[in-house]
């Protein structure tokens, strides 16, 4: 399955070259991570903490084009590996049929300390659906 | 050569756990680079537009721990390739002897459309230079 | 007439404190006056540049209970004035029945340089048209 | 006394009209308090935080003249009143001789639970002799 994102090239996002800054790009990857825990995981970020949280260990992107102001991005995101304590995503971003960026991340759940914790088992349950529906 | 940047993790650069909210390290790590052009190659991105751009076309980061409200950050940058319009550098950001992060990136010398370009030939020499003292 | 605006608090907006932080409500702010002018004036903001602009010139704010993230938000805005190149608007956010934010601003209307300039006749016809639906 | 607060304006800071984003300015402004804490009261917002916070409960801001990539900004700030557990201060940022904004916010100390208490004695102390200083 994949799950799809969608988010408007607002002008707080783009920069003096009239494009998206790529540091916003992340925080829109970030918003799109979030608001997926939120409705396929059915565990919002507001819960996981402070008991725990999901940083991110790596992340590479490439931006294959520029956005700009008013474009309407479609983020497609996939869950492409689960670990004891990480999952790695996919995520595409495009606009109309042109690819604009796509990125490959790590996730890590760590408990109140910040120490890797296994994935809660509802959450693991979830995330091994959703990723198998993609295979 | 190594450029160093350094900055000190602010309260607008954490999150709710207390940690760097990771799209706030692409800025930083666009101010390093930004710093460098002007300090290091005597050409701030405040001339390069809107005669042109140096877009990232793709960067690689490993967050390997996570750093806190008031950590001193040095980031350490080398170019590491020059092409005929792009550029690649990497950088390490550390708290006292601690690695946080290391990133890899690409830039692209473009003009005011957005084509890649060749670098002007002053920049290219000190880019060659700083990258030829690293080797 | 008043505008509704819908923000969930989300992880980005959240400072260590738990709370958003308060320059990212004026990220919110923005967002909703953006989408008043896509939405309701018909006149999205990306059109409106390179041709001109519409800048702040004041806002005074006064944030009267914090908001935690996973918070929903309504921001509801009305336009309070109408001069001849500016505007000024009030927007209340809150959260159930409870007021976070109450907030007035006045824009102005600038061509390409920069410099004061009427609104254009269309943009006039439906401030002045939401305005009075306010009274 | 006025504390003075350094910052050139950078890419991250401007939107496509090529003038800083206003939202990035409250950021500044934030950095700024941060700094004034850090150096002039030698308790700097890590130490405050978890033990408490100090919110901002209001702020009003004119923007007199935009500031443009790479403009070196100053920000001048003052400590104007000091309640029980609140202290209002003004800060003017300018480049060159031009004033670019002026603003006016009222900090609130509070608790961990973030009810307002009165501001610790050596903290108090140093706030009355730096207002004191500016009469």
């Amino acid at each position: 399955m994949t799950f799809e994102f969608h988010q408007k090239v607002l002008f707080k996002h783009c920069d003096p070259a009239g494009i998206v800054f790529f540091p916003r790009y992340f925080e829109m990857i970030n918003d799109c991570v979030e608001t997926y825990f939120d409705q396929v995981l059915c565990k919002p970020f507001e819960e996981i903490h402070p008991v725990g949280a999901v940083p991110t260990a790596q992340i590479q992107t490439r931006f294959s084009a520029p956005s700009r102001h008013g474009d309407h991005l479609i983020f497609r995101m996939k869950i492409t590996k689960i670990g004891r304590s990480s999952a790695e995503y996919s995520v595409v971003a495009s606009c109309a049929q042109e690819e604009r960026l796509t990125s490959v991340a790590t996730l890590v759940h760590v408990d109140s300390k910040g120490g890797p914790t296994a994935w809660p088992a509802d959450i693991r349950k979830k995330l091994e659906a959703f990723r198998d529906d993609a295979l």
